[in-house]
């Protein structure tokens, strides 16, 4: 296997070899620790001084179930911290199999030049980009490049959003279909790819030499095994296949914590027009995909394509946290409109939570009014024009909320708060405030134990137990990510003993190692110490793991329930570890 | 004496003893003990639970020279750490005769709530804002009150920039012919004064009972001696009165420390078009004037009139540092066009320095052309209009860098740096980097030993004695500023062993006090230590005490150095503080 790097000050690729202490680690786990390893803290995200670290799973490429996840690490421009930014798409898996461990992008060209990088099996290549690309989002630079270089390949992009570097643009990768509807969405990784000049990456599989493999049989008889633990579980087999992951708009409104007009409520009451069920009714209806894999090998498939009135494709990936942020936040019941609003995202290339956050926020501010769809779709497409109101929107909630000079933000980190109330679902907001990418939901997705007793059960009202399920969700999702495989295997990972130990043959019959279970805990708690000092670096102090004051202040209704988990008791999620 | 509390939830003012522990604090001392002792340090700066305080210096409103000056307190929305921010005008002098102490603004009213605060015998009392005064500048807000209540009542007010609470919004204090010329600049407090839903506040010491004074006949003697002193130095007698502070121009061109083109550069070819000396002579012969107070009884009249082409007042308070940052940094040598900037500002309301290093950071980015004054004044009529763009600028330079992308912005602590190039002026660069203020050429003014020999000399080229000299110049500018002394005061007590004993005697006489020569230092120090201890908990590491990195990596001619002096040493200013 290999590391590539690519110098965008010189316009020069070379290879390297894997280093010792990095051959164990891949996606999260690799990417933090190049981060951590190569880039000063200190440095401004979007200049020459920052990297963007590519890396698949450790078991991308493989026939491992749902093991084609990407990670690209960076010092976020929206949090100022570490970074790992998680993403479906046909990426991970193709650089699995092209034994690619990782690519650091580095330097920084003329201001104004951009380029695509070519990945195959005879390596890299920067070649400039044509005019026709710049300036064009997600969907016409995937549709010309595949158009040029043949279907099969993976385009990773970025959109106008990335061009412009603003913070919450994200990068693209290409689905299954070769449409950009799979996003590393988190921390504007998109703004540090305009930065390095880089419009897109495009990776061709074509004659690869196939994943690394020290016992396949081995290797086979444990994905196999996985595979049956992740059918048999009634979320990963059942629930997450038939509705996607809007099934729980139903759930979270149902608990009282699907957050509802920025912020103010935990119920809302447009919520069954735009629901999972009603979402899967409408896709029946026009002949969508209720059934769709973010990649190829995945037996979850939570993934859904959504047509619009017309029977013609509209976007895809239309996750739960989307449709929550530009439904219920900003109380638009509008679900076609919502589905539009995905769309522009996936194309502009920006985070559809950031987005979401933003346009409740913007909302707030009396930019437009709450449930004003088409205000919000206005807003969204100023992005690509690149107009300062664009700029503002485009750069993500705190930023709007300064512009606009409205103090009700919901941020940590100054990353977006999603679509989970952190007083209604108290394990998330343990999450928010003290993960080190900023309020993530997937960085310790407590969802699990408080809202669908996966793991266990916990009280989502009360703060009993909360700081440890947190830490040991953070902990866990460390590793998961680090595997390439989807977060959601960590459920069938948390009801059945038997799976992790699968997921540790897999690995051991891969890379010819002796991992045992324990060794799995220890990288995720070593990755989390690897990210927090990066942070400290950086300057964060535990002022910085803190949710805004107002959801210690207001209690969120219909449980009147505040964030009472004092400054000291968050603390303790990292105690330990530092 | 007394401190008056406003709190604008409900609408009250009261009336409070003065603690113990404030008697003998005044000025900065005062404010910042207020903060740290009643503001969450992680508090939104511009919700409900901020507060603003207004103090007199401890010698304002008394017949000492030069002691007008006044200190705005908050937890700031720029830097969101701890911040003094200093003016002249006429309202120290006004609360010294009613002898209030400090007003404290608490709460925050319903949203779009605006009032005017007026203040004189007989107390405080809040009035519904008349609705011809929203949405105005200041220069119209101080007409129409003057024109109401009477030309010698001091005007504090906001202009637009204040009402959107813009990171760079000032408060405007009415100088002696009341115009919004004298400015609480730094740091944001106009956003503050926005939230808290005041457009202006109304001083009038008509029938004041004059300023607190223990033995008036040892205070004459005192005050007597050090206004000798003052008019005995030749900076503070003959200089500034003459050519008022714009005579850095020339002088700081000539040592190469004057930034230019958004700090690539220490020389202007234009300096002579802008230069202290063409402005005397344009004032002269526009029967302007060359000689003003920023406050009634300074002998040090640094301020000027500037007229227009026609003889008709244009601007005044036209300093060294926005005729730098509208000029040199923007490579714009029209004088006109830069004092027409400077009343726009004066104006809207915002900061002429995070102005300036603003419209570097927009023309670096693009958006308009280096020597455009034209685009420049356009940008910042934008913020007066409210606009997205506007809103942009009126934000300050780390925002509009973001914004447009750009990663060459002159900040520390998101507060744009003034008028000395770091490199090139390192003992300013050691203040920019650790003060608590964020860049802050005032608070540990390093130009007296680099640059005019006050006080000793120190290489301003090497980085040799710089951290020593930076830490002693902000002790005592802690402690000038709790005085209501002007900061060019400390010329004379720098180079004259009798000034610091004679304003020693004046706080005896007239507090009846028993202070030694030490207790100022001491009290320099203490003020330091509350400040940085704020910071501390606001979540601020001496990772935050940094130039941006580029100071270190490019070298500035004409000297071609580069910023030297490295964080560990950085964190010897406040090693021994903390």
């Amino acid at each position: 296997m290999k590391i590539y790097r690519v110098n965008m000050t010189e316009g020069k690729v070379s290879e390297e070899e894997v280093k010792e202490e990095y051959a164990a680690l891949g996606g999260r786990g690799l990417t933090s620790q190049i981060i951590a390893d190569e880039v000063d803290p200190n440095c401004n995200p979007i200049g020459e001084k920052n990297k963007l670290v590519i890396a698949p799973g450790l078991l991308s490429g493989t026939m491992a179930p749902s093991s084609g996840r990407l990670s690209v690490g960076t010092k976020s421009p929206l949090t100022e911290g570490i970074k790992e930014s998680n993403a479906g798409g046909t990426a991970a898996q193709k650089l699995g199999k092209l034994q690619i461990k990782a690519i650091i992008i580095e330097g920084q060209p003329e201001e104004g030049q951009f380029y695509v990088l070519k990945v195959n099996k005879d390596g890299l290549a920067l070649e400039d980009v044509s005019d026709d690309l710049m300036g064009q989002g997600n969907y016409e630079v995937m549709e010309s490049i595949q158009g040029q270089l043949g279907e099969d390949v993976c385009v990773m992009s970025i959109g106008q959003a990335g061009e412009y570097k603003l913070q919450a643009a994200s990068i693209a990768v290409s689905d299954p279909e070769g449409h950009p509807t799979r996003h590393c969405g988190r921390g504007g990784t998109g703004a540090v790819m305009g930065a390095k000049g880089i419009k897109a990456i495009v990776i061709d599989d074509d004659g690869a030499p196939g994943p690394y493999m020290d016992n396949r049989d081995e290797f086979i008889e444990a994905a196999r095994d996985f595979t049956q633990s992740l059918l048999n579980h009634p979320v990963c087999g059942e629930g997450l296949p038939a509705y996607g992951t809007a099934v729980l708009i139903n759930i979270l409104n149902e608990s009282g914590g699907l957050p509802t007009k920025n912020f103010r409520k935990g119920r809302f009451e447009g919520a069954d027009k735009i629901s999972g069920e009603e979402v899967a009714d409408i896709i029946k209806e026009r002949s969508g995909k209720n059934t769709h894999g973010c990649h190829p090998g995945c037996v979850m498939q939570c993934s859904q394509v959504y047509n619009d009135k017309d029977g013609d494709y509209l976007t895809a990936g239309f996750e739960y946290e989307t449709i929550w942020g530009f439904g219920a936040n900003a109380e638009v019941d509008d679900i076609d409109a919502i589905a539009q609003m995905d769309r522009i995202c996936d194309d502009i290339g920006v985070d559809t939570i950031e987005m979401a956050v933003t346009i409740g926020v913007a909302m707030e501010a009396g930019v437009i009014e709450f449930g004003d769809p088409e205000g919000a779709i206005d807003l969204l497409k100023e992005i690509g024009k690149g107009t300062p109101l664009g700029r503002i929107i485009g750069n993500g909630a705190g930023f709007t909320g300064k512009a606009f000079g409205t103090d009700r933000v919901p941020v940590v980190k100054n990353q977006g708060i999603p679509a989970y109330d952190p007083r209604a679902v108290k394990g998330q907001g343990v999450t928010y405030a003290t993960s080190t990418m900023g309020a993530d939901h997937t960085a310790g997705y407590a969802v699990t134990s408080n809202i669908l007793d996966i793991g266990g059960t916990v009280d989502p009202l009360s703060k009993e137990g909360q700081v440890d399920l947190s830490r040991d969700l953070q902990v866990a999702t460390a590793s998961v990510d680090s595997t390439g495989l989807c977060v959601f295997a960590a459920f069938a990972i948390l009801d059945n003993d038997k799976a992790l130990p699968q997921v540790v043959d897999m690995l051991n019959a891969q890379y010819g190692l002796e991992l045992e279970l324990g060794d799995v805990f220890d990288l995720g708690k070593s990755i989390l110490k690897t990210e927090r000092d990066f942070n400290k670096r950086a300057g964060f102090t535990n002022a910085d793991d803190r949710l805004p004051k107002f959801f210690e202040e207001e209690a969120v209704p219909p449980h009147n329930v505040k964030f009472d988990i004092t400054g000291e008791e968050l603390d303790e999620v990292y105690g330990e570890l530092d």
